[in-house]
């Protein structure tokens, strides 16, 4: 059904304060305008899946419910009569709801085509005069509607629709940022930026984590959903930090050699499927290219998921001598592995743009050293430009890479799931694919001694590194960008600019404005300036706080002949004043420096406050629940982990406190062996089955 | 036929001095040392297919002769008793010849296996004791053998070998170079530098270009061959090149608005097929994916051979309002255009690297403007870094983007073939993308007006820019690399160092080498220095000759003692002496201009000198053959452009011109119509159709 006709619908049950298309800024103030007068509610929709036997279509149950309404997935089942029920993935979404994604779905997108497909559960609260804020099927548009006429046209549908009260539900935590948000709501553009606030983000992030993700990513025009599941677009907001994190790992690696290369994208399947270890790991996720236009192929190729057995017959050719040791390439490119499992941006997708390094050493001391000087710049990338703590070390056997001899690398952390993530991976792989690649050199003592097998290393960091930075700071206003990486680092706007303000004054106010923009620019500060006349200081406010910004700078008659600024930190909502004198630029450097470090140390907090010891099992599912992360003593074992994962998921579920809907899988997993390694007490047992512990384990839920 | 019984095979046949694998310096410097004291021959082998009804399978020509002869077409088709032989392409070569490049192929590939199915011709001058440098089947390799035993390994393998006397072929044009390594091998170094340079580059330039081209490129370090046909590696030599235009044309595009981002490499049929004339000029070279893992997806997904159609459903999104206006984007990425034509490295390949900009504007005129300002920088890109003229102008109808308005362009010129190419081109997309994707704004002048279309450009410069830069300065000693590009600017050689030399001066110069690296790579200058120990100073020259590394700096103890350095040019072999006074670094960064400034100047003239204003179509051929492009009156139309090039390439044809085997076509394109233009006589008529005609048309043979 078109957007066209689902109004005219509306519009047969009653009177509809309807406004299309309010994508952009211009048809936001214009509805903000329009309902500043009115009092509405902000709804949401989302769309579970039932566990359903394969041999049966799954029937969707859809939830209609304000938005300050929790809605968990218990008492969704129970009103639905549903088995299990979680959040839909974005194929099923689509599949119901005309190609749409779990975004876009509105109390619209019921219509009469699927209504005898999906089950509809409505918020008892949806009632009465009430105007309510719905989307059609678009998340970029809103209309309003009163709650009974929304009523009666899921009824007009022929959808099945059972009421529910949620308010048995257990409240929703309250967000982090809601007292900040009323402490901005006291200035003086109080309603419009509370509305504009809530409007830029209709999601709570402590409650619908996932959609809070999505709404962040899109509305902060980090990325975009793309017509080809699994992939995303990377807008500028995000690329601009990509390119940031290039430049700084591009100088490293250049210090110690390394040099970049293009190597095709493209990989026979005698050569992908050279190393067995390796790609029983990829297999299954492989794109291949059968045709070209019209043309069948005569073998299929295959899309690199990883470049080790793209490059390694190369390094075969060109290392002879142990003069072209070391051989330290990098490659700056995008990578396919098509996971059938639910996508998440910049976490989980079917085309990702990384680094892939891959170095050949004489010696595997020289190997080994590299690894950890990697790791390092790894690390520091999180924590000197992303403001996100990450701990350093060791994976266990079970989860190094395959066909790799060691594992390192960098695990963050997500507060509001509890969940360990990792962060970059720098792996040695020993000779293993020197021998199957057979890369040697000479021996240096001597032609009549055996060849040598070099020592091998591959090491990649992608573009996940933004997600987990979105994830760790961002809040219920939108985006928090550590300023080190923010494309735009300040923005200076105009203020209290009224209909009494003299000519002179905005003149003067208007010209100050651009020349602290210019100052700011010559000293190398990324700022810009907002001078758009047909909007009032507090919606750009909200509307730089959704993108991330994060120091605002504001000026108006009053700072003009004060000779200072207000400037207002993203990252706290902290307001100081500054004088504009010859120590302004510098003062505003310094703030960005400040703005970083506290950044990190609450991110930092955060996870150092999440990481819980304990000795045995039983200790496990209580602390996951509580959201954190584990350190224990471990034997080692990859049977013995393997056992910790599945014990660990049988416990939590029996303790029905699977509450993520969509966790891959809720038993704890090794995150690492810490570098950093507390004490091991005397005679200290393996958390998991008893035996002499080899190492602290960090384990936990994980992405 | 394994390389090692191959090996065997000729061991049966006579004393061989074999040695394997010479693939890098190390190896290479122990055959020039083991035959030193002999003398050898180097010998080339080509492959050539004569013309071939369909109906027929081919018998490839395998020609193996000296180095020195010259083997023309005419010759090799008389004696094998074959139509038009040209030389052979990547496909048929690995038919048969075990999947080998055509580089790869030596008279070794000639096996008991293919015999039957192939012709011999043999080079008269091949006979008796003379010792050959042959290759096995691998051009990193060369093995030596006594001519007579490679005439008997030959017939011993039952294949049909025809013995020519190729010195009745007219004797081939000096090289350009041949002169410059005449006074090179003047030098102290004579012998070693003749033989290095000779083992370096096998083929000349204008012998033999496509497979000088192949061999500048592998042995230049710049690409490899990969396993998938039609794809190639960039190695560090080349792709740092890359980063450097990068670096450039960023810097220039940002300062206009455009932001990098980056869209999916993968799009829906249903989105690709979405411009009916934009696709139709794709559609036989979109690589489809159908299967993940073992899957089969539900729908085919392409990868994108340009991103007009992946974007333009997006700019429809964003696009609202008028201040949304113009949205600048540009991406680096790979491209997929799985051409079935001969591929050649950077020119034509299957995937490539490039930019794409794609941008939307308001109105026309700010589109136009944009457009203009992209093509200079094009133009910048090859004057200023590459040292390579182009001509800007605007193409014909008949060359136009497909779905574009209008389309501009800069074109280069290959000097030895005498044809032109496209080197970057610059849309304007018009209204027509914005009326499919339906990417509108509302009129500035009120809401009641008509929607308008936005004004879209694109633009685009791939890694084909490196191709044609090799192709214009490199010569028979190597790669020449203008200094703004090359990776390395400078190397630092410790030369004059003898068995008398005390170990105070050999100290004092090797440290002097270090300095002087350190001194000038403080000032910015990308220099390195070269102090391997087990090579001679000849040796080094030749090798960084073949990088062309554009300015060699020499040291020995008499320099140091008066203070001083000895440099040589790259591009000429010029040498002065430059005191190591406090205006070292200055006189050697003047240098690099200098350098820079003349190669662009000799690559001007060549091209200037090679445009010939013509009148009549009488005089196209002879002017073509004499590889000139030619300035003439045109019409403008697509019917009459057509008839140019048929009749062009059937009078080519009928003189039995036909030199350059791999012309994808002998008629004249047209190129361009040039920015500048000369004076239109009065009443002058189209060259082609006798009408009158509306300006003059660059025309060519054309890559």
């Amino acid at each position: 059904m078109s957007l066209e006709s689902q109004f005219k619908n509306l519009a047969i049950h009653g009177d509809v304060l309807s406004h299309a298309a309010p994508a952009n800024n211009d048809e936001w103030a214009t509805i903000l305008a329009a309902a500043s007068s009115a009092s509405f509610e902000l709804t949401k929709t989302l769309v579970f899946k039932p566990k359903t036997p394969k041999s049966q279509d799954p029937v969707p149950v859809v939830v209609i419910a304000l938005n300050s309404s929790n809605t968990p997935s218990s008492i969704v089942a129970k009103a639905a009569n549903a088995k299990d029920p979680r959040l839909a993935n974005a194929e099923l979404v689509a599949q119901f709801f005309n190609g749409i994604a779990p975004t876009d779905v509105g109390p619209l997108s019921v219509t009469a085509e699927n209504a005898t497909k999906i089950k509809v559960v409505l918020d008892a609260a949806i009632a009465g005069d009430a105007l309510l804020a719905v989307r059609p099927s678009d998340a970029s548009k809103t209309v309003f509607v009163k709650a009974d006429d929304l009523v009666a046209y899921l009824n007009e549908t022929g959808a099945e629709v059972v009421t529910v009260d949620f308010t048995a539900a257990p409240a929703a935590p309250a967000a982090p940022s809601a007292p900040k948000q009323a402490k901005t709501a006291a200035s003086k553009d109080d309603g419009k930026i509370e509305g504009a606030a809530l409007i830029g983000i209709t999601v709570d992030k402590e409650i619908d984590f996932p959609g809070w993700y999505q709404q962040i990513l899109t509305k902060g025009e980090m990325l975009d959903y793309y017509d080809v599941s699994g992939c995303y677009i990377m807008r500028p907001a995000s690329y601009s930090i990509w390119e940031i994190i290039q430049e700084y790992f591009n100088e490293r690696i250049k210090s110690i050699g390394v040099q970049n290369t293009y190597f095709p994208m493209f990989v026979s399947a005698r050569v992908l499927e050279k190393e067995k270890d390796h790609i029983e790991g990829f297999a299954p996720e492989v794109a291949w290219v059968t045709k070209a236009g019209k043309s069948d192929l005569e073998e299929p190729i295959a899309i690199r998921p990883t470049s080790e057995t793209v490059m390694y017959p190369y390094y075969a050719k060109w290392i002879r001598s142990h003069r072209d040791l070391p051989l330290k390439l990098n490659q700056w490119n995008s990578v396919v592995r098509w996971e059938f499992k639910h996508p998440q941006p910049f976490l989980r997708t079917r085309e990702f743009l990384w680094q892939e390094g891959h170095t050949a050493h004489l010696t595997f001391e020289e190997a080994n050293t590299e690894v950890l000087q990697i790791l390092e710049w790894y690390e520091s990338i999180y924590h000197d430009l992303l403001a996100v703590p990450v701990i350093r070390g060791k994976k266990t056997e079970n989860e190094k890479f395959a066909g790799g001899h060691f594992t390192t690398t960098v695990e963050g952390y997500i507060p509001t799931t509890g969940r360990g993530i990792q962060g970059a991976t720098s792996h040695c792989l020993g000779q293993n694919f020197s021998k199957m690649f057979n890369i040697t050199v000479e021996n240096p003592e001597g032609p009549e001694k055996p060849k040598l097998f070099a020592w091998q290393n591959s090491w990649g960091l992608s573009t996940r590194v933004i997600g987990v930075m979105v994830m760790v700071h961002s809040d219920n206003k939108g985006l928090v960008l550590p300023p080190r990486v923010a494309q735009i680092q300040t923005v200076v706007i105009p203020c209290g600019l009224t209909a009494k303000t003299s000519d002179e004054d905005r003149r003067a106010v208007k010209e100050g404005v651009l020349d602290i923009e210019h100052l700011l620019k010559k000293a190398g500060v990324r700022a810009t300036s907002d001078i758009r006349d047909n909007y009032s200081p507090g919606w750009k406010f909200a509307d730089w706080e959704l993108r991330g910004v994060p120091l605002r700078i504001e000026y108006g008659p009053a700072d003009h002949k004060k000779k200072q600024v207000v400037v207002v930190r993203r990252d706290n909502g902290e307001k100081t004043v500054v004088p504009l004198g010859e120590n302004f630029v510098a003062t505003i450097q310094e703030l960005f420096e400040t703005i970083q470090k506290d950044m990190f140390t609450k991110a930092k907090n955060s996870f150092d406050s999440h990481i819980k010891r304990v000795d045995t099992l039983e200790e496990f599912v209580p602390a996951l629940n509580k959201k954190c992360v584990l350190l224990a003593p471990f034997c080692g074992g990859m049977e013995c982990e393997d056992d910790i994962k599945d014990r660990t998921a049988r416990q939590g579920q029996a303790d029905g406190e699977e509450v993520d809907d969509k966790a891959p899988s809720m038993g704890a997993k090794s995150l690492c062996i810490p570098f950093e390694q507390p004490e091991l007490k005397e005679g200290a047992k393996c958390v998991g089955c008893g035996e002499p512990a080899k190492f602290h384990t960090l384990f936990g839920r994980s992405y």
